[in-house]
């Protein structure tokens, strides 16, 4: 079983931080109170206005997939789209 | 209590990452064991040969500093030392 880390860049667009953090966090939630197969899940600041780092991990690659076509995930993600100043940047890491 | 975040990125030297690889599990068990202001500490593999990113998360500045001030990570990190190609680079964030 080889983990899976993902570290997901996303900029928000001005103005729109709050609204971006708020539905985040009830996705962390979701993520942690759903899937066994994830074992982190947090979102993070960088020192950019308005760039925020996701760092995530999975036991393996069926688990990314389950995230990814969760019911949480698409309902909250098409919240967060909107506050987003372009498309997410997804680096896919593998466990050491 | 804001949550810190840190990327660290490592490059080892060709041929030197099985025995990084090795000393760097010991350090990782070292840090769940006995790091209670620590919730992730984990070694990945990027694309690119030899190059490594460490995702890490404790609960506040102190517990980074009790982290960079412990036995283990002075005594297990002057072993990783001599596998590195140059120094790491560090990105440190703001839990969101």
């Amino acid at each position: 079983m080889t983990a899976i880390g993902i570290i997901a860049t996303l900029r928000v667009q001005p103005g729109k931080e709050e609204a971006f953090e708020g539905v985040f966090a009830e996705l962390a939630a979701a993520v942690n109170a759903n899937e066994a197969g994830n074992s982190f899940y947090k979102l993070f600041r960088t020192e950019a206005a308005g760039v925020y780092k996701v760092m995530e991990c999975y036991d393996n690659e069926a688990a990314v997939e389950a995230h990814r076509a969760s019911e949480h995930f698409r309902s909250l993600g098409a919240k967060l789209g909107p506050c987003l100043a372009g498309a997410p940047e997804i680096e896919k890491l593998t466990g050491a």
